[in-house]
């Protein structure tokens, strides 16, 4: 598997990532594309989403602060995305929090082909409609207990979906039903930062819109990739620093980080 | 009073605060929620907002960037906060500067039972129709002359609303109609970054959730937190910083503080 | 030509510049607005735009992620703009890149005075229906050829539309029509930062309402301004910086920006 190489292609093609996403972290989510080299835009009027989408490589749903109107746009760019060919993550934020969260979640992964779905453990399992506690937009402390294993909950949601799988916690899980990587890094921190999660979903369409064939592998890497961020940020974490600091250290890192950087990586696959 | 008690609490509890809020401070919302060691939550659409609400220990609502859609949600969200006991802070950014605005503080206060209102000096005098001038989102220069008492009208505000209100400016007021403090410290240079007034919405309210049994404890603990926040940012600021370093510094300065740093507190009430 | 004295009107004048602008840059936009020693207010519902238009100084119109309903705002607030002799700035974000878009610009300008358009070559060339390509909200490469000169394009423009046009690249234009000023510097890095556009587009606003009776003069310095902010940020940039910290250093150094500083603009008037 060359992670090293999915991570290339981003530059190399620099996508388009349409961006239908919410307002709490859409800056950082733009910023972080531009760090990976990818280019961001951001729409959600229903009457020109379809065009935006149809000039973009990615697209990059994310139910964040969703509305109507907004709800009703997805469902468009999902429609022109699967037409034209065009990959699409689903960050499904606080699916399990309110009835129109996860219905939104679910509806768009049943009504058109995803090819990625992030969560964190709650929102999965409310995706999948296993009885589950959740904590607004962050996993319930319940649902994280260390040493579970979450690999086959993923597998399941991945061959009901089609879809590849990312859940994140402790430990990510990036699977596509069959093959299941493990990736182990990042730092706690990345939870006292809003949108760390928005930004690894950018950032996986950004890697899935420049290696269509291997995408399995382009998540692996983007995964790896900002794992490796947080990693780098808190090493440059200087007294009187905090969650401010950390994001945009984070965000620089992913700037800044290089195919070398790679070799830190830590991740089993089954 | 013991506001070292209220500060812990809200580490010790991590509340959830559903914050319907504006768009444009959104972002360091989140982060200083988080920095307090609280957990933010945004929605603002209709049919979601009473879930939201309900699974929340707090609801901060700031009238900043607000329009018809959200504004339902807004009374939606109060209705259920109150049915489930949940405090309710409001930030009547703007009032006085348009009718929509003024009108929505006053009809948010008239329905429901406000926990806290915070506005600036000129927010407060449109909310209770007093003639005021106004800029924008700011005070007017004439409502801030140095050496002016806002305490009485504080105090009114309270009894009219049952609310504690919070008046912001060179001297913070905090009053729950019988006692009234008032809180030295911060910087001007607070003012230099958008949303200061915000952010420090988002913290009262977690600070009441945290508190529910004593809330204007709970508030002068929030207001004095904040302040020393922005002198310790301040302190922070190095040769080339300004406005965008300190936005950095106070949010990190938030998540770094300690029960020992109350020590410095300025306060006095009557 | 002065463009020191237009600069130094700003933080004379303070103005209140009314942005209806996009939800991925607006912090941004208002922090820069502070910077420069404005004040930012943002309303975007039709039922308080015209309110809130009429207590500013200027308008800040930027159609980065427009809507049906906040469309219908920025015509009420150009509306009352043009009634009220103030400013109008559009940045005519995506032209090109929807019909949508393209549409509101042009109907924008057909059915207002507005004072500046700004936007990049692909977005100028959309405006004037002259053929090109986008990649969403940048310039499409074709459209940046090195050399190129777009000085005739933007004075047609501006005789069309009776608009200063900025538009900005490589070499940076602002003609009225009959004057034209190119202006170089700035530093590249500035595209790796989402909204340095649109923060351009904030302090053009604050500039022409400082400068209403020399607004061709004070979109030079604004333009000035940014591009030596630019690079000013970049002199500061440290080991494992990276585009986020470029970001605070740039509405870093327009905070601290002084009359001297101006004494490094490079431009040429024909």
């Amino acid at each position: 598997m060359d992670i090293v190489k999915t991570f290339e292609n981003v530059s190399k093609t620099s996508p388009l990532v349409h961006s239908i996403t919410n307002y709490v972290t859409v800056n950082d989510c733009a910023n972080i594309l531009l760090a990976a080299k990818a280019s961001p835009v951001m729409a959600d009027e229903a009457e020109e989403v379809a065009q935006i989408t149809a000039i973009s490589q990615g697209l990059n749903i994310n139910i964040g602060t969703l509305n109507k109107r907004t709800i009703e746009s997805m469902h468009i760019s999902a429609k022109t995305a699967n037409e034209n060919n065009i990959p699409i993550t689903l960050d499904a934020v606080g699916a399990g929090a309110s009835e129109l969260r996860t219905d939104t979640a679910r509806a768009l992964a049943e009504k058109h082909k995803l090819t990625l779905i992030k969560g964190n453990i709650s929102e999965i399992k409310a995706l999948m409609g296993v009885s589950s506690e959740t904590k607004g937009v962050d996993a319930a402390e319940n649902d994280c207990l260390a040493g579970d294993d979450f690999s086959e909950l993923a597998k399941e949601c991945s061959r009901k979906t089609g879809a590849i799988i990312v859940i994140t916690g402790q430990c990510d899980i990036v699977t596509d039903g069959s093959k299941t990587c493990k990736i182990f890094g990042g730092t706690p921190l990345m939870k006292s930062v809003t949108g760390t999660g928005c930004m690894l979903s950018a950032i996986l369409c950004a890697f899935l819109a420049s290696n269509k064939q291997n995408c399995f592998e382009a998540a692996v890497s983007a995964v790896c990739m900002m794992g490796l961020c947080g990693e780098k940020a808190l090493s440059l974490m200087s007294e009187n620093d905090a969650n401010a600091s950390f994001r945009n250290h984070l965000i620089n890192s992913v700037y800044n980080f290089t195919a070398e950087d790679f070799k830190e990586a830590r991740y089993e696959i089954n």
